[in-house]
């Protein structure tokens, strides 16, 4: 068995064994871009997700969670252009007749279908697309990238990956853009694997690597209504199944880790308005959840975030949201780095060379590195730079 | 005695008895604004004063909290221009010297004076020009407004404001802008007044004023190394001192709230590239700390602001905002106003009039009425919109 992962150029949510994808332009947004598809799994799979915390939840995700308490699901329909949020029971009505209508189009029973949608809040989906449109999703074999395009909103990219480990392939595609914030799962993202993986485990896996991935990713500090982030285990790779505490499974989830880093940093990169990537790496913290705070809090500074806009080397911000955060830290220990160029030490600033600082922030990769010096752990956040243009795309959202 | 408390036209710090002010232009700035004053109590004076939390303190927020351990100052000394934060022993030392002198010039003791400074983090102070200002700033008892332009960074107007209650007055004077957060303090804030309090009970009132004004203002999420709002009370006013419980108490705690809640609303009335004033009102929830939390939020969401800034009726925003705040509620017995128009209710949306919505959201002071209808408590936020001019003016700060 092979234990190292690496990425197929060009793969995406149908490399592995045993799915096929395929969307359609349903008009949905009132446009000709594709705005309808559906994922399929040919053979039955055990299926796990997490979906937004937030208090408002739209009516697929609370569909999606109810059919999700048996561990399985085969298909998901999915939408962009409507969120079919706060839409009351008319709502409800229509996540369900969107099952019920993809259920019949691709032949499997209703409780396996799930429902995901993205767009805007307030807005009934307008179901006689939706029943013109369903039949017309071709499901292919490699219709991943397809149902890829279909899920962009405001994304500029589709966001795709896979990665081959041992026996198996884990396949994965993401939305994000705008109101994408740690601990709220915070955009669409599906992940599909020919492994064969229980349940119940699936679910933990799926945790751990969100930990370190689309929780360490801000781009505004809002979150969604919508959020749901899906994996789907067929076992068509035909291996022995993963079981939890094997050495297959530490192959399973660093493969999965790898999966799901790779979408998160797509998302930060495709922020709303961004011009630049930003990774913030804390270490020697007291502990990974205080890494995880303050680098996730550094990310998501707005003052810390038009600095990098600006290439301004204006590193007492970052100094402050550590200082905000939570974090235990002692300020005349803290050591930072931009570009690798040491700015402060012991907390106090220390000569360096200015033109090379603004020649890194002028880059589209900005790497800011925080030393707490506390303790042993660390934790890597990303995000991306706030530019007048995210201001433009939000005035302008709905009208 | 007059229960009711006034705004006294033109007033501010200066405008209790006993109190002297006055500013110079240090060039601590490098240019030619005021940038460096003095605010003095002609009489001993109990004091109290909130700082910021966070872990990162600037030197004269360390050297302020130590000596205001016994409750009197009778001096404080305030830059702009430099934050004297992240600075080292040097700058422990700096501000040290900056009460001195202070202390010297104004003849009162050493310990007797507190220091306050904002702007940059992590430079020094310029102290040739501080040593060669002080000596220059002269006090008079109408030097208030001078003070008060002194104090300005990237605010556009002074902020100050005078409420006479009872036999007393009450006088204040803030910046703000950015860094603007809730329990951050988050800005600069002096109060004066010559009422007579006990310390403990001034520290008391303060922190009720603050719970209902500064704390409940946002403009960008982010919080200072450096903030700082301080209450003087030096009995000039000769009559009855306020103790707790008493109706003059009472009385007291009105007018500070009063004074407070306008200097709060003028902080983010000027928020950095603001173009619009936000009053987020939530009522109906189950406890004020849910209330201040969901109204708080509201304000505070970067989609909020932004759609509020190119007056799009994106009501969605401000539900997912309020449900990812924490506050209890529940989905469907949510009541949305914006401008007084209902949007929502029942947690759906009901048919209203666009263009009266709009017509709101053009006009340069935006209200957002929210009712949770999950309980008896209400609660007001204010801030501003979110426009290409924030980005703008804090991708250029230092620079």
């Amino acid at each position: 068995m092979k234990t190292e992962s690496a990425f197929i150029p060009s793969g995406g949510i149908t490399s592995p064994e045993g799915y096929l994808a395929g969307a359609t332009s349903a008009g949905i947004k009132y446009t000709n871009r594709p705005d309808l598809g559906i994922l399929l799994s040919e053979a039955p799979c055990m299926a796990a997700a997490v979906f937004c915390t937030n208090k408002v939840k739209a009516a697929p995700v609370i569909l999606s969670a109810q059919r999700l308490q048996d561990g399985k699901a085969r298909a998901v329909v999915i939408n962009s252009g409507c969120a079919n949020a706060c839409t009351g029971e008319q709502g409800t009505k229509d996540a369900v007749e969107m099952a019920e209508l993809t259920a019949r189009h691709v032949g499997v029973a209703m409780d396996d279908v799930l429902v995901a949608s993205t767009g805007v809040i307030g807005t009934l989906l307008p179901m006689e697309r939706i029943r013109e449109g369903i039949p017309k999703v071709k499901l292919t074999a490699d219709g991943g990238h397809e149902l890829a395009r279909a899920i962009m909103t405001t994304d500029t990219v589709p966001k795709e990956t896979a990665v081959r480990a041992g026996d198996f392939i884990i396949g994965g595609m993401a939305k994000g853009s705008g109101m994408i914030h740690p601990y709220l799962a915070t955009m669409l993202c599906f992940l599909t694997t020919d492994a064969g993986v229980d349940a119940d485990y699936l679910g933990a896996a799926l945790k751990e690597a969100m930990d370190i991935s689309f929780n360490m990713v801000s781009i505004d500090g809002d979150e969604s209504t919508n959020d749901m982030v899906l994996i789907m285990a067929n076992g068509r790779a035909g291996g022995k199944p993963v079981v939890p505490g094997s050495r297959q499974a530490e192959v399973f989830q660093q493969a999965l880790n790898k999966a799901c880093v790779h979408l998160a940093k797509a998302i930060a990169r495709d922020g709303e308005g961004a011009t630049k990537f930003i990774e913030v790496n804390v270490s020697g913290a007291a502990s990974v959840a205080d890494a995880r705070l303050a680098a996730r809090t550094i990310v998501s500074s707005s003052l810390v975030k038009a600095a990098v806009h600006g290439s301004d080397p204006n590193w007492g911000r970052v100094i402050a949201a550590a200082g905000r955060s939570g974090a235990e830290l002692e300020a005349d220990k803290l050591y930072l780095e931009i570009g690798g160029i040491c700015l402060v030490k012991d907390g106090a600033p220390v000569p360096y060379d200015n033109d090379k600082v603004v020649k890194h922030l002028n880059g589209d990769e900005v790497r800011i590195d925080l030393k707490l010096n506390v303790g042993s752990a660390a934790a890597t956040a990303w995000g991306c730079d706030l530019s007048e243009e995210y201001v433009t795309i939000n005035s302008e959202y709905t009208t």
